[in-house]
């Protein structure tokens, strides 16, 4: 095993994060981070264009996962079946090792509605970039909006489940299980 | 029937939705919404806090026409069928008559993300406070916030086909579709 050795970027993200969650996102400016790793903040802004950005970064690769399960399986699979290809792949993002990282990033965007917002709109392309991916393997609408939504609202669910205190279950275990609730769900009783 | 008699919140929002229309939302102002109808700009702000927010007024109203589809089905209902009610209930707040203002308002929307995060807030607000309400019923997690999820993918997928140009069909029928396409694909071959 190669040990982690973080980029300046990555540096620079976790030393936001500590200080976000120690004093708070709006009380700690990009100096102030820069400075706690020993950079300046010019060098801040050469990898963020501002203090939300931080939290995000890495987000491509995120949503390149989702997309890299979808190309995995073979192209006469139910939409189903890709959707819960694409959040296996989208786990392997999220190591045990990180649980603590994710967990201390969570706190910070609960607690600040701008932080949110940019949370909502994350998940909202990623929903948007899958629901094309489907298309483009012949889906239809609205199958493939519906199976892109729900890969991103089960994802959404699990990774609550996963950042938990005292969840011990891998990300791609709870995944699974939240996929086969959904499954539970929407088979109920014929609706009334 | 009684003819529909606009308050002043309601003249201002119709006001507003023409002029962000036809010159955009970044390029009207409140005084200029205020004046087209005859009122002073301290009017438009003694109704809305500022020029966002005169596109979402009513909002309370309709997360309350879900609730209220909630409270309608008997105890024993599942989370399904709580879902498929409180769908329609929602949908009696979009008659067809309401088309083209819905209409003009979301390529209003389409057109600026600040009112793009707004309204992903507001459905994200929606199925929260959908998810409460099923937890009240008994309904455990994860299947309530599957549930109140499922609830407004369906609504936002059924919303934008209502509004597509040449479209007929009520939102309550397209909707009720859109959750039985739903069924089909959760439904799909169990996953790989």
């Amino acid at each position: 095993m190669v040990r982690w050795e973080p980029g300046t970027p990555e540096r620079l993200q976790r030393a936001a994060l500590e200080l976000y969650a120690e004093r708070g996102f709006e009380e700690t400016t990009a100096a102030e981070i820069a400075q706690s790793v020993g950079l300046t903040e010019r060098t801040f802004f050469r990898h963020f264009s501002d203090k939300r950005e931080v939290l995000f970064h890495g987000q491509e690769l995120f949503a390149r996962a989702f997309l890299d399960g979808v190309d995995a399986v073979p192209p006469d699979a139910s939409p189903l079946e890709v959707v819960a290809a694409a959040l296996r792949a989208a786990t392997v993002f999220f190591p045990d090792e990180r649980r603590p990282y994710s967990r201390t990033r969570q706190s910070v965007i609960d607690r600040n509605p701008a932080l949110q917002e940019r949370e909502l709109h994350k998940l909202a392309s990623l929903a948007t970039t899958l629901a094309e991916a489907l298309r483009a393997r012949g889906v239809t609408e609205p199958a493939a909006t519906l199976a892109a939504q729900s890969a991103v609202t089960v994802f959404g669910i699990a990774f609550g489940q996963w950042i938990a205190e005292g969840e011990e279950r891998s990300l791609a275990d709870i995944a699974d299980s939240v996929l086969g609730e959904l499954r539970t769900v929407t088979a109920g009783p014929p609706t009334a």
